[in-house]
């Protein structure tokens, strides 16, 4: 937190704690909603927070509440009375509720809707009924649309009416009789047209929509290649059923950018709450079944050392953690770089050779500096400095071994992630952990391969 | 791609190979810029890619530019005329510009500098003195300022004139005669306002500024904190210097993931480069630092081994790999989760404790159950099954082991990450890999230790 808001906070709890209310009132206007969120999770006990709520401006308490974590949104709205929760939902943006909604339990639920207006609780019953990451749950119904024939200063005169209450109003769009999309204009665009020109004229007829069912991260995918502010969400039939704004497009980078990473650390979280907010019980839920199948998978390794046992004397097995840590490494980097890549739809099923062909050679590089290092560093450090006993043939079974392990991990960490897009998997779930128990079995057979071939 | 597109493509292609360049216009300027841009850099040869540029309708040619990659425009600038250099760089968004000149060679740069206009020339110089993941090298000074004392309507009238060549016209910028930013105002605060009201009146004199000097990731963070559209961008003077807009910060948070990932993977790209598009000896260079590393780091478990020879029978022996693997893996879970949170700013230096409490006893469920499924495990599937010798001491000191080494692992999974941010070091650097190497040693030493105690 910078110093200017501490100060902020503290000035906050100071009118707060002496109940003075309008220079209190003064300075919450001139703060943001997501600090005012911040400051009563962080700075007030749950009892002090409902007091404070009720003290905020009346213009600012939805804002505020649509920060709250869902932990605090439960509590707070347990506590209101049915006429403050109809104030806040309200106020409240459409894909917002459903975003609360969506976190509440039943019972809460229940009292969100029941105090919703019957408008609002029909559309929030359509919203709530798309899959969960999918454009439709992403959407709101609240954006501004207008109709061709209309002149540039009746469309103003219409944002002017109903602008308030709409999550965007840059972007506004034209519909037909059936309500289906056929132009986008943009106030920058009506802006710049004399006030009597038609919309017809001046709206743009080719866009890119978004339908209904299309997946959050394709949505997020959208929003960074073409750098809008807004896409129209349309039905089956072409109809516009809603928007999705930019800055619900930057959560939803962040969310699968989360995800990913977590997968890739064989993590299932499965919820987007801050990590202090997620209780013991489900961080060990979201670990325990990868560690334990990636433990039980390493019975493998177990049965090619106890079957090999007579192969590996024991300055080789002493390299056993060496070859299998570096082939781990090498293999984790590759599928990693793949996976990535897929998740910005850099690389499709179609660049499946192109991207073999390169790891090869990089793999082959970095095969032959570290198969190099290595023998330097059996014969030199090891055995002069450490005094163990490599000699120059087992110094090359090691070598070799690890050479050719670390060209067979940037292999299959590469081709780990096609294969799983092929099944129709995440890639992100084959990533490091994963490969890298397929890739400790592998080398070791290797390992034990050639050292039966050379010794 | 979807098949939408891949019509658009062909009909683009059709057009191209005929000739018909009336037509292909029409289609071109229904097409996204972005969508073109992939178009002409998948689908046409070099010497095509010049031709077909020059057919671009003239307001879309800078747009295209922009979305290429970096070799794209770096070989298209060599074959434009000084003319054709001039009006691309004309019709671009200054930061887009200095994006630009980020990547090219020294003459390509200089060639760029001597075809803008003498003001932009300034501009562009000033941009690129700030650091490269600064606020200062993001923003764009194309925005729209205006007067305390305008009216509405006189604010209008300004944004007509000055909004075409201005990055965004939605959010206005309040300055007084030094140029210190004393006010935003958005365009709907206009519309919604009478047209005679002065600026000063509906201003919003509280609003979140960035510093030049702040970092890019702070800049991201503030776009999914706040929710904004844009961010004056302040220099010590308070004096505004450009806005950073939020499709900028939305490549940004792309960026920023994609470099937490790789870190993550011991990975050191400092490019942003597509995949494929890189070579394959810098991918050689971003990998092999690391893989050589942590190579010569595992010097120490053979060391560990080598010198416990004698206590570690083969039938422990054989469980090394797995041991290693599951605390590699456990320890891998908690720092990812704990860098990721940091990344996001959920959590700081002051969560120390909280984050260690909440390790130490997810760690003690992961290392109760995954003990005792290993004990179950060694004793019935590897003893009955497979038929080795795991007398019932041997599988308490594998499991016991292996229990303690998870415990450990979470710990240091969550402790260096920590120590890293205190060390001022990005706590992605610590990562799986690096984590895997120091908790591949810690276990083992733990191993022998438990083998000597209990045999």
């Amino acid at each position: 937190m910078n110093e200017e808001l501490k100060v902020t906070f503290e000035k906050i709890t100071e009118y707060f704690k002496a109940r003075q209310i309008a220079p209190l009132r003064e300075l919450l206007r001139e703060t943001e909603e997501a600090d005012i969120a911040i400051y009563m999770e962080e700075e007030l006990s749950e009892k002090e927070r409902l007091q404070f709520f009720r003290l905020l401006p009346k213009e600012l308490a939805s804002d505020v509440f649509v920060e709250f974590e869902s932990d605090t949104q439960e509590t707070l709205i347990k506590l209101f009375t049915d006429k403050e929760l109809k104030e806040v939902i309200q106020d409240m943006f459409l894909d917002d509720t459903v975003d609360i909604i969506d976190e509440m339990p039943a019972n809460v639920v229940k009292r969100i809707l029941k105090n919703s207006s019957p408008e609002d609780r029909k559309l929030i019953n359509e919203l709530l009924e798309y899959p969960d990451d999918s454009a439709g749950s992403l959407m709101t119904p609240e954006f501004v649309s207008l109709s061709a024939k209309m002149t540039v200063q009746e469309a103003f005169d219409k944002i002017r009416v109903q602008g308030v209450n709409k999550e965007t109003i840059y972007t506004c769009y034209v519909t037909n009789v059936k309500k289906q999309l056929i132009g986008v204009v943009t106030v920058k665009d009506l802006l710049l047209a004399p006030s009597k020109e038609i919309i017809e004229n001046i709206m743009e007829t080719s866009f890119v929509s978004i339908e209904t069912l299309c997946d959050k991260e394709e949505v997020a995918h959208m929003f960074s290649k073409y750098g809008y502010l807004a896409f129209p969400v349309l039905d089956k039939e072409g109809c516009i059923v809603g928007i999705i704004t930019v800055d619900d497009a930057v959560e939803v980078i962040q969310e699968e950018a989360t995800e990913d990473i977590e997968k890739m650390a064989a993590i299932s979280m499965g919820s987007d709450k801050p990590y202090l907010k997620t209780s013991t019980f489900k961080l060990w839920l979201s670990r325990i079944p990868w560690l334990m199948l990636l433990m039980i998978s390493a019975t493998f390794t177990g049965i090619i050392m106890n079957n090999y046992e007579s192969v590996l004397s024991s300055v080789l097995v002493a390299c056993v953690p060496m070859l299998m840590g570096t082939s781990g490494n090498a293999g984790g980097q590759s599928s990693v770089t793949v996976i990535r890549s897929m998740s910005l739809k850099e690389l499709d099923g179609h660049d499946f050779l192109k991207v073999i062909w390169k790891e090869i050679r990089v793999g082959v590089y970095c095969a032959l500096c570290l198969g190099v290092i290595c023998f330097a560093k059996l014969m030199l450090l090891d055995n002069f400095v450490f005094g163990y006993d490599y000699t120059l043939i087992t110094s090359l079974v090691v070598s070799i071994s690890l050479s050719l392990a670390v060209i067979m991990a940037k292999l299959v960490g590469a081709i780990l992630p096609f294969l799983a897009k092929g099944l129709k998997l995440d890639p992100a779930v084959v990533a490091s952990p994963f490969i890298t128990t397929i890739v400790d079995a592998l080398s070791l057979m290797l390992y034990c391969g050639i050292a039966i071939a050379l010794l």
